[in-house]
């Protein structure tokens, strides 16, 4: 068995003309997901300087991998959310009760920085898929 | 198959009259916990004010929920530990070295904020289960 | 099926005469690497003070422990990298395009602190190995 490495459109480029890692791979039964943040992968920059938009484009953006990898919402099973501020947990509540029904994934929320200046929200999924 | 949501007592509600979250996802052979902290669910505030107790009180809580999913500590594959101050590593290999009996899992502990105030150690868990 | 605990060499000890964890767990089809810095395990001190040293002294580490358990590079499922300072995002992205060669495994990239004085980079690995 391979890992199946799966690069979305033109990939997570990071300021540069090629994918420099993948998007999310699959092993067996299971999708884990590259980190993702609302950044615009030719300019580095933050595609909205509020924690609601910068987190609903990460949900967004994370459906658009999951759809492509061909699991799903369902199948998240856990969610490391890495917010710049703790000030943010409040909205970050808000905005995950919104976007998932119960039953919920796992999750673990922590306040770190990041490599691009003005990120406020970065997450980092692993799904499960049917096994072929 | 499908991920089992794993719903220990009350739930992780964060404040909140229903879980926010699940405590642990399972899929397949494996089981994903969240991130556990010594915060009481219904107030959003730490247990105590200091590290080892709450490092052993997050522990306790773990213990519980390995418990309801049907796995154990000897089936823990590796702990992701936050702490909020590295001046508690040492403290955290003697918690640590307690707890687990050679051979001991997999860690990796890095130096964090949190959502909730006060939070000294978190621990995120991920264990394996029998297949069924 | 048990997991099946790696320890490399003396392990890591930490300061103490004995391993503190194990470097790699075995689950099946997975591996789940301890997170790894470029620490001298005796002294407990950095064997580096410079970013791209660190990075690539880890990185030749990891190889060591996938090459033990019996994985390899290019079953690298995801690595999780935790920088000290966000300005050293640059050579991250440097000798992470140097070392992997395309398809790349997942990534994430955030800025934490460390239990140990000095990390400038550490790196948490999943990797996938056949099944037996």
């Amino acid at each position: 068995m391979k890992p199946e490495h799966v690069i979305v459109g033109g990939g997570s480029t990071m300021g540069t003309g090629a994918p420099v890692i993948s998007d999310a791979v699959r092993w067996g039964d299971l999708v884990l997901l590259s980190g993702r943040a609302a950044v615009d992968q030719a300019t580095l920059t933050v595609t909205s300087p509020e924690f609601e938009p910068q987190a609903r484009a990460v949900l967004a953006d994370i459906g658009t991998v999951l759809g492509e990898v061909g699991s799903s919402w369902s199948h998240v099973l856990r969610v490391e959310a890495y917010l710049a501020h703790s000030e943010d947990f409040a909205a970050w509540n808000r905005v995950w009760t919104d976007h998932f029904t119960p039953p919920r994934p796992a999750r673990t929320t922590i306040v770190t920085g990041f490599g691009v200046p003005g990120i406020l929200i970065e997450l980092q999924v692993t799904a499960g898929i049917e096994a072929r």
